[in-house]
């Protein structure tokens, strides 16, 4: 398929990279160009502005949050008014339900298809394609962009026709991840000062019912005590229960325990670890509990 | 082996039966010693004292709470005046760290070994021999259980030399997966709220990054709603988060995500809920949205 | 001096009828136009546009949300493009930080004086002129306004020359009234299940150490159960502590009990509880014991 | 009238003063017999056992918490076993609810008159006899310990003929005051990130709607920023949550409020602030929000 790219951070050059590999014609876009020449040396065509990324089968955007999405999609020159009639436009950042709401409607009224596609993975499981992408959208849209989607992750699962939904779950899933790297970090911290050894009591954890991906990766950064470099950078996490929590709102959920969880990502943050990962959480519980 | 068994509840009874089905010579105690008749239709023999059953290579309790313990352990016929000086005290009760503390002390004056061995898993587990055991005490002292524990559980996981550890590592898987219940809870009312059906998201969430037993079972629960009859009643849950943060104020652990817990057990309870599931976070997350 | 006034609910309407008692000039404009008429009745001038209003000395807009001020300051015929070089805009409406900011930041550029005046008091206050007034702005921009500020509050506090500074303040006092509002309720729900007269207990706290007039007010409040008609309706408190913890995040400045806050009065609101007073956390707090 | 005095701490020294100048004969124990000295000096007698506390018209009790409550009322010497028949026990302490109900229980049984009577107020209001005293009891008890009570108090106030009321409504009181504390902590952090004055702030406050006592003195002590010597120690004031939270677990009323506001001071003491006064939830708002 042709497809165009827009945002090359760490996850769009290596979602960009993995369609490349599959064989499908990509032409990438990033505000600062630079960062296309890797893809480029792969195979890849550099889009010189947006509405050249916008002529294809699709155009994926994967941006860093609500305000690179609005600038790409609703500036001048940005997706919407550039978009093909026919092309879709699959929107893989983690974003605001507000945001998506506000995209989907916008495409709807212009005629466009729209799919929300955002994905669970850190920038390895990005690099060997092993993503989790959640899809919604009307069939019609999502089904070809189903190619797509398989050269990026392991598995597609479609959660609805209204693309927002897609956001909604997306943001749930990092709430619950926050919660488990939460909970860990005061579990490490209890059993710390007791005198266990945090890499046994990681074992221990991850080989009876703690099992899974969620506990063994941030079990494991916690136990190592290792924050940087940052997989996920704790602002990022913070913004995304923000927004769970703006959701939240929106639909009159009280979330307790979001709120902790926001709080903490908060201390992180203001207490200098901007540069950290979110599981930085680890020592937040540990020195609040003078270790 | 030749093994005492004192404490004839859902779970003794399950671990009991596993015993005599490996082969080991079993003599149960129960205050109600109706309960004891399906084992001994199974081959145990009946202890009709405590003391009865302190006179073997082992004996183990599985009790409710620290107050039934205390009862068996320090009574004037209790296990403590009566073990025979060889026997090892397995105690395999959900306690408190104090409480472990209080009883390792006791057996090391009066020259006792004492093994520490709570267990993660509900009834179900213990019925197929698949619990988790966490072992804590002196090497010599656990070794010859061994077989005792492999008739009962799927894995012995040892942490330390020192039985209090056990259960404070116990009380803290207790309070790892109430986080994850929590964050369920409050992740499914909002989904719900947002129209995408419970199921659905059950089997995006555990065919992603949220599998492992913990999310699994739990998540079924809670988009299933079925609170009842009860795997694990909300009070044992909520006392088993007192006991950790019991133990963390001790230790001076600020848990802030184990308050929240706490509470949100508290108020299942005082609501109405003592008979369900601790998995009625879910609804009360629910309920409180609204829905 | 001749004023106009924009914005005629509760609190507007009472402090623009004390502006006219104490001899002030009055021009009245409302969305709603019929709601100027009592005012009219006692002297006032209508406004028919909100530029009808920006002719004057000063104008003050007391507006019950932050997009109800962006209405009316940045909408075609809004307070900007219409406003008289020296006229000052007073703008004593509860609004966002980050909007007070917006609106400093415009009004320096267009050359306007502006002045943020927000206060504390809830409408029995207003009417007879007993508001806390919290003011922030050039002391030039000020001074002038004082016979205004006079006939509408018993007292008004300069707090810097950045108006934004009163919006935040005056945020932070909602907060504090909040946190009272869910401590007492608290308070209430444990003292009432222990079988004490919640009538008693107010009158103990008022009359030792919990004086003064927030526990006066809301202790009272909550003793009584009495929820209804609401002085402050329960999402108008919500709202409050939002925009706090929005500036608190802005400012990177954890608030855990803000959150706790926040969550009580979105489960208020969820459970029912809009048309309530913000003081109905007492009742939630009595049906999650049980009472 | 003749009163023995039990427990000679910074609080008890006061109340004893304050009974000896107004004139009654009074019988001073401490287990530190030292520390009744400056008592003597002014005219006490002094009570070398605790059973010679124990013969008059009343004997108080003052002591730092439960263990030592529990030392001096049940020991071999204690009160329960040499009180005068007639001889009313005044126990003042800040106790547990349940340790109060045991003490009741134990008195009602052996047929002696007890009242429970702790206080709100810090040492500098003691020693100006300006105590508000929490009395429940029944009237024929409390009524003759009137004298007593008003020469070290301004004011008592009866909260019913339970005992263990007046313990739980003190309780209450602590966590009141401890929630504005993290309340006025959390404010002095925002606005002063925001580059406030804390004491414009504080003077703000106290001159509007947040008079009274409580915030006054504590707004005072965190504007300033002064936290040694500590009025009343962080440790005292956990303990007191704890002891408010326990009560809470017993009679099944969740306090959400109460849980984060236990969990800060846990923070204060763990991070090392064991002689600071519970005011030190001050700096530790504003630590977390970086500054």
């Amino acid at each position: 398929m042709k497809v165009g790219f827009i945002g090359l951070g760490r996850m769009g050059t290596a979602m960009a990279t993995n369609l490349i590999r599959a064989g499908h014609a990509v032409a990438v876009y990033n505000r600062t160009a630079s960062k296309a020449q890797a893809l480029i040396d792969q195979g890849a065509r550099l889009a010189p502005r947006v509405s050249d990324a916008c002529q294809d089968d699709a155009v994926i955007t994967m941006l860093a949050n609500d305000d690179a999405v609005e600038d790409v999609v609703f500036g001048l020159n940005g997706v919407l008014r550039n978009l093909n009639q026919h092309t879709v436009h699959l929107s893989m950042s983690t974003i605001s339900v507000a945001l998506s709401e506000k995209l989907a409607d916008a495409h709807a009224t212009a005629g466009h298809p729209f799919v929300a596609a955002p994905v669970f993975g850190r920038p390895d499981m990005a690099a060997k394609a092993k993503l989790f992408i959640i899809a919604a959208g009307e069939p019609e849209n999502i089904e070809p962009c189903m190619p797509l989607l398989n050269a990026m992750g392991q598995r597609t699962i479609r959660i609805g026709e209204s693309p927002p939904t897609a956001n909604l779950v997306k943001l749930s899933g990092n709430f619950l991840t926050a919660s488990v790297l939460e909970a860990l970090s005061e579990a490490m911290a209890l059993i710390r000062k007791a005198g266990v050894d945090p890499h046994e009591y990681f074992e221990l954890l991850t080989s009876t019912l703690f099992a899974g991906p969620v506990f063994t990766n941030y079990g494991g950064l916690i136990a190592n005590q290792q924050y940087q470099p940052a997989g996920f950078a704790a602002p990022l996490g913070e913004k995304d229960i923000r927004l769970a929590l703006a959701a939240a709102e929106t639909l009159r959920v009280p979330m307790p325990l979001a709120s902790v969880v926001h709080d903490r990502l908060q201390t992180v943050i203001a207490r200098g670890g901007d540069k950290l990962d979110w599981s930085a959480l680890g020592p937040l519980a540990a020195n609040d509990a003078g270790l």
